[in-house]
């Protein structure tokens, strides 16, 4: 059962951006301006909405009045595509009685497609007749592209003055890789804070989650995470709070981000890598991730395959420097190398356990340091081929 | 038809360290000892011939009397590996008349498993019964592993003196990567360079060829370059003909690379990547090994997508700064996107034209500057993920 943030609205219409007739037009409008703190791709391609986005952000000072996201078309690379976010914006901003550096346009689909902007002027009239405060699945369904389930988690948490709430939703499957928000993902709280404060929870928040997360390795030219707080719980945290809110909101993030590697386009199974003893968190974030974007490691999980020299393999090439003869490394719990050695185990029982819908593999050093990190991927099967050999057309 | 350098000879058996009986222990024998460069793995995990062949290298000063190659095994990250490198090379420098640190060893095959020496060092007597300058095609065969195809070279070029050849031979489909030697592969020569020549030689060709190539993004711990020079045409390149002699061994080195890149597991396509206009050449080849790693470009061009989109975001992400509006784009000789907008193209002609054993894509920069690259892949199939989810079993 989810448990809401008071005080957000929310609509989804079909707008035909996209071919499939379900929704691709989406809002998110709390009752009040929002504080906002948001997170983009680092990739020196960016959409229009992006670059929008992030100008609005610093124009309004982190409020927000309006999320509006589109899925079908990226509207990334197009020779209209400016104008296209900036009368979005205008015509949410009209219909909405809002300014329109308080709308935050988001777009996610096929890059390099010219988008008809009518389609969604002309469907935001009926999207803000439609807003409810149940409409938060639909919304969550409205953003989907490739992916195959709603991506959506909530926690709330009682403080001294009473609870407050946070629920989030995400989308996507292929072109994930960290490095920055790496998708979609929109993140509400009924709590009070000021921007300054949701940005400080946002940043380590992202890189527990959307930057511990890798499908394909390829990075978006869409990707955001918005954080929205609109103190509708009548709950301001002190400093000691926010510090609990702020892990409140690390893990929606973090079964966001679980939620869409165990959703990688073809995948069958989720794979989370566990990495310890190393110097940093920095280093151990570095091996897991090589190891996470490692084809030939997700093609022998696919296949139920111990083949654990892979995965040692990967480590090695990761950039980090450590002594193999220290590396201990589990599969589903069982020992598969020892000191960098083969350990003895039972083929036959690992390869029954590798057949799961979860997948764990654990990366220990005996030199015993503090630096750990934990990475979520999938593994990678036809399925992802398929699906990207014929997306565009 | 291939022009076999003077002064090598050649064997390879079946020593049953495969499964499958075919050839997967083979040798390589100058007439007389060789003078040698070699590029190795960077992967922080490396096998136990490797570290060998390195170790006798340097204390050989560059001096080569035989290389010895098996299929089947890594030799890697196993309780005996330095034994069963030692004890290879012990017994066929006992067989060959030769010091123990003038043989090369060198293994490719699955990681982590116990290669049993005696399968070795039983067959040397044979396989040295076995040497012949005619057999250089089923060595080229017994180190296959993945491979579908013998991938070999060979150049030949008067000069002053008369005519110097060179000849290599290659292996490896996939867990291949730039950055190191990155698969197995064997160039002879029979003019005569020193070993620190040849060195000088090697770096530059590797950078060309095996470091402008990739499958899969994954380094493996095995790989190894050897360029060996025997002298055997009696000529002696002076100082301008070395710069000649330099370029024979590029090319060959860039055939043996295309032809990999053409065989990468599950392959049906050849991708070749040109960059060019941007400030170095490091960036122009970081720009094209993105695009070549990129498992989103790699789907769709193995499913006819014209998808220039996800080339443009692969570029953005490659760690180049770069403005987006500077860069064009064919596919095919067609342009498909001109200042980073899309260009206008009949759709169904080039999804004809993509559906080639060869696809060419080139990025160029409008700012014109003097950075260019070639990097060679493949396309991502479903055969790829086939062959690696069941490789150990």
């Amino acid at each position: 059962m989810l448990s809401l943030p008071l005080g957000y609205r929310y609509a989804a219409v079909y707008a035909g951006i996209r071919k499939q007739t379900k929704g691709d037009l989406a809002l998110i409008v709390p009752d009040q301006p929002a504080q906002a703190a948001a997170v983009f791709t680092q990739n020196v391609v960016q959409a229009a909405p992006v670059r929008l986005a992030r100008k609005h952000l610093r124009s309004s000072s982190g409020k927000v009045a309006g999320v509006i996201v589109n899925a079908g078309n990226a509207n990334c690379a197009t020779r209209t595509g400016d104008n296209v976010a900036l009368s979005t914006c205008k015509a949410l901003g009209r219909a909405l009685d809002a300014k329109r550096n308080q709308i935050i346009p988001s777009s996610t689909g096929v890059i390099g497609v010219e988008l008809e902007p009518k389609l969604i002027t002309e469907a935001i009239p009926g999207l803000v007749e439609k807003l409810s405060s149940d409409a938060f699945q639909s919304v969550a369904e409205a953003i989907m592209t490739t992916d195959t389930r709603v991506k959506i988690a909530s926690e709330e948490l009682k403080l001294k003055q009473g609870v407050v709430r946070v629920a989030g939703m995400t989308k996507g499957s292929g072109m994930i890789h960290p490095n920055m928000a790496t998708t979609l993902g929109f993140v509400m709280t009924d709590a009070a804070v000021d921007a300054r404060d949701l940005q400080k929870m946002l940043m380590p928040a992202t890189e527990r989650s959307y930057n511990s997360l890798s499908v394909d390795g390829d990075m978006s030219t869409n990707d955001m995470v918005l954080l929205l707080a609109n103190g509708a719980s009548g709950i301001e945290p002190d400093a000691k709070e926010r510090l609990v809110v702020s892990e409140l909101i690390t893990w929606v993030m973090e079964s966001l981000a679980e939620q869409i590697a165990a959703d990688g386009e073809g995948a069958r199974k989720l794979i989370v890598i566990r990495t310890c003893g190393f110097k940093t968190d920095d280093d151990a974030r570095r091996i897991a991730r090589t190891i996470a974007n490692s084809p030939l490691v997700k093609t022998a999980i696919a296949g139920n395959d111990p083949n654990w020299g892979r995965i040692l393999s990967a480590a090695g090439y990761s950039g980090v420097s450590f002594d193999p003869s220290d590396i201990d490394i589990d599969l589903q719990g069982l020992p598969v190398c020892r000191g960098g050695l083969a350990a003895e185990f039972e083929e036959n029982e690992l390869k029954e356990r590798l057949d799961a819908a979860e997948v764990r593999i654990k990366v220990a050093s005996r030199s015993k340091r503090k630096g750990h990190a934990r990475f979520f991927t999938c593994d990678f099967t036809e399925g992802y081929i398929q699906i990207n050999g014929s997306y565009r057309t």
